[in-house]
């Protein structure tokens, strides 16, 4: 046995409560190491010298370099204490926190066993009920719709089938996204991620002058409202993007620092070094190495009230949850302050994270609920890509992505192919767009939450910003009707599948990926076979459907094939 | 190279901000595995892409399976993107979030590096500076000195010289912890650890009847403020036993569910199964299985109110800190807010909790300071006791015990050889005083602040309780001088040596345990020889003091023998 692979880790991703009464454990093995069974010994902390319940865990997944084994646990007294047992070629091993032995104490097991001291309801992350089935429409609202022709529109400076470059304007607004709102809900979305709309003088409005007055470009305060109220009752969602971490130079307290310097009231609002910030210095925090966008002190408590105070009044306006822009550089404390008050008042707002590294950290219960899945956007790439990787690796790494947290968080993954930053999908895939649909199938068939970047639906393709925001084509020019098929497909596959829970099984077999979800009273299995190497894919009995991508075409006539038991 | 040994976990005691400009960061390896030698490649995470600096990671500790590699990393900018670049008999290996390979692809580095996204000041945890030469002295009231001669005290039922039983009560007090106070000073403690004053029908007073009353026995609310100022003046701080897990059944409140069940108003401060709790069927959680102590239900916010309020109340009358009793079944969130408030006014309070087992997740910044080190106490057990455990295995489990916290959580382990909860430390070396005072040495070298259970000054003898809750035996009889001696050179350490930081050497060589701390200037080492096996001692030049068992006997004379450069 390879003894060092052998980890566990408490209050982590390998061991968090699932229900009232229910622990989900996991122990990571080398996925080289062969064990004749794997069983946790567990019991009430209190019993567990005395007496032990045997529950066998189960492999569950495999990345390549280890392998996972997982349990529920479950007690009426929700004290658990226990270790692991391994066998391996007759040879019994125990795992404890005192590592691997062939030999346990039990009667001192008090100082050695791993627990889970008891599960409190207030600590178990809980998963908004409406994000289940969310499938996510991304707006980047200068570039989605124009719906107000009355407004001042003279900050327009592109026509909207122009060539644009990083400093266009060309009038989408909240008139425009609420008008075409049926048309997003026909296609399938009942959620909507809006880059963000409050006043800014750049056309992302990502350096905000005023978190509470809609940009003019865009609407109004009126407009806002009267979009979030007809978006409800048409049953769409929408989460706004919360730009926290940094303003522009413009908001009113910065300027009040650049005139007064430490004698403003704001000046611990910002991370300044010297007496006065300067521009020219760049003396002070900012967004990336950006003067114009300083950042915000959020160890200051009076800017951490200001932030939690704004989250309040996006969701009592009527927003269904928030998109935080470069969450990981905000103080842990702010985005704890924001989900205490935010989930006291809205238990059902989803509070999702900019984070594209390791997030286990916030995704814990008490800060983020999910995340921006940009580990998977570059799989998605590296896989559906011009050179794919194969599927064992594209395998392996979904798996190590979902094994890395929770159930919960992966429940609110935000799953997506593209953003507004980062190159359009297609571009990716060097033009292929069948392989964009067979990405975004993985990113619906994969836990989480689809998301679709506007534009998706034709598709658009582009390099980085600004390429990827053009101008939406609502002439749909040169789109073919067996793609808006497939699209339209593998969008509704969401509610048609309605996954149970956000458990994954993925493996690869001879060059095809398969993707496992539970739904109610079986399972579904989603095939990738993006290589062309391999020729066939086997559809077994419990198999709902099947996506084949092979040699360049889609398998199965271009379309989604929906089987089931009886056909 | 093992590669499965290799792991890194950001946000962790593997990557930590230990200043408002300095990461610290760790990887573990396979022990087997040498390398030529372990870099850190870092970067302004903006920056990494295009330029990297080069920092080398020195190995810092062994457990016996793995060891473990560290540097501190500082940028002007806290933006820390980075990678380990291990070599191997000269083949390169890059470790990053993607895992262990040959090749790195820096240009796409923002997608695998791993992260210290900013350090907020609000995240990184604090040392109070007094806790740093803090020597404490664990007090269990009803058994220390009775100062009050005056007071009721028909409970007595035990007189102080006599056997007791789990149910005595012999008449000590908060009078007599005051009247000691000057012994306790000239014995060189500055800080005491007293078990709960508060109302309850108990000697221990572990199930309370009333959070805010001085138990009748222990005095009035008057005589514990006179305690706190007295101690203030002589430069004594005190902690205090706080049990926020359960309650007596006496508690107002459980009384309150008991008669009016659901129509209770604090029904829901208690976990019930049923329309009312019965003491009888034991249908509500309870503090082990113990019916006579409902347990709090801390997912309720009145309930974390009424405890945090209680908790500001004791800081208020003058505790300095707070012990956290059964600190691991109480909700995360509890303990959250209780360490908000209280160190918003209280920054120097400090925060223990009692927790036998893996404790990281309470020990990030958010929850608490430090813990009851069980682990350390299990390993003087193990290695002081009958069948000593070798001096290698001994420093392993020290190791491991180290690398799984960060370093601010480590400077507030308490470490005591025993507790009300345990039997004497005598007992476990089987009467072998020398090894006491040998057990005491390694708790004051150790990192963190060393606490000794009342009389082991003497040293008393005793299995589990109620045999270690004793009353004290103020003739001091059988004591010896060199015991005495010793015991006065050992607790002197702590100031002597002035430690600064938390992080240790330790290792053992032909059967000597050596433990190096830093101190200003230079560094100190104190060697154990518990084994009779390993003949010689080597006190090197930086070696300031020397304390060395062997063969049944202390060396040097018995004495704690401090050396310094000069001779």
């Amino acid at each position: 046995m390879n003894k060092h692979a052998v980890f566990h880790k408490p209050e982590s991703n390998y061991a968090y409560a699932t229900a009232a009464d229910t622990v989900t454990v996991v122990l990571r093995v080398a996925q080289s190491d062969k064990f004749d069974r794997i069983d946790i010994l567990y019991n009430n902390k209190y019993d567990f010298t005395q007496t032990r319940f045997t529950r066998e865990a189960f492999k569950c997944a495999s990345d390549g370099v280890f392998s996972y084994y997982r349990a529920d646990l479950t007690l009426p007294d929700s004290r658990f204490a226990y270790i692991f047992r391994l066998v391996q070629r007759g040879v019994t091993y125990y795992f404890s926190e005192e590592g691997l032995s062939e030999n346990y104490a039990f009667d001192t097991a008090y100082y050695t066993f791993f627990q889970f001291p008891f599960i409190n309801s207030a600590d178990v992350p809980k998963v908004a009920e409406w994000t289940k089935s969310a499938v996510f429409y991304q707006i980047f609202v200068d570039r989605f719709a124009r719906g107000d022709f009355k407004k001042d529109d003279g900050y327009i400076n592109t026509a909207w089938n122009a060539e644009i470059d990083r400093y266009s304007f060309t009038g989408g607004d909240l008139a425009g996204v609420r008008e075409k709102l049926p048309y997003l809900k026909k296609s399938g979305f009942n959620a909507l991620y809006l880059t963000p709309v409050f006043l800014s003088p750049s056309n992302h409005k990502y350096n905000v002058t005023d978190y509470l007055q809609v940009d003019p470009n865009f609407g109004t305060n009126e407009t806002l409202e009267e979009l979030l109220t007809e978006a409800h009752a048409q049953g769409i969602r929408i989460i706004v993007d919360c730009v926290f971490n940094h303003c522009d130079r413009s908001h009113a307290f910065f300027k009040d620092v650049l005139e007064k310097g430490r004698r403003s009231e704001y000046y611990d609002w910002f991370i300044i070094d010297g007496d006065f910030p300067s521009e020219e210095k760049c003396n002070y925090a900012c967004f990336a190495h950006c003067a114009y966008m300083p950042k915000w002190n959020t160890n200051n408590p009076q800017v951490r009230r200001y932030f939690t105070d704004i989250a309040l009044k996006y969701l009592e306006t009527g927003f269904d949850g928030l998109r935080l822009d470069v969450a990981d550089e905000i103080s842990h404390e702010a985005w704890r302050q924001l989900r205490r008050e935010a989930k006291e008042k809205y238990p059902q707002a989803l509070i999702l994270g900019e984070i594209w590294h390791d997030n286990e950290h916030w995704l814990k219960g008490d800060q983020l609920d999910g995340v921006m899945n940009y580990k998977l956007q570059k799989i998605l790439v590296d896989y559906f890509g011009r050179e794919p990787i194969s599927a064992a690796s594209a395998a392996n790494r979904m798996n190590a992505l979902l094994m890395a947290n929770t159930e919960q968080a992966n429940a609110n993954l935000l799953n997506f192919l593209d953003s507004h930053d980062t190159p359009r999908f297609l571009r990716f895939t060097g033009g292929n767009a069948d392989k964009v649909i067979c990405a975004l199938c993985l990113a619906v068939v994969f836990p989480g939450m689809p998301c679709v970047f506007y534009g998706t639906e034709i598709p658009v393709d582009g390099g980085g910003d600004p390429e990827c925001r053009q101008p939406f084509d609502w002439t749909f020019c040169g789109r073919s009707q067996s793609y808006a098929e497939n699209f339209g497909a593998v969008i509704a596959l969401k509610s048609k599948c309605a996954f149970v829970g956000s458990r994954a099984q993925i493996s690869a077999t001879s060059g095809v990926l398969a993707i496992t979800r539970k739904v109610e009273g079986g399972s579904v299995t989603a095939y990738f076979n993006v290589s062309g190497r391999a020729k066939k894919v086997g559809v077994k009995g419990e198999t709902l459907f099947a996506l084949n991508y092979a040699d360049g075409r889609l398998l199965n006539d271009g379309t989604v094939v929906f089987k089931n038991k009886d056909n």
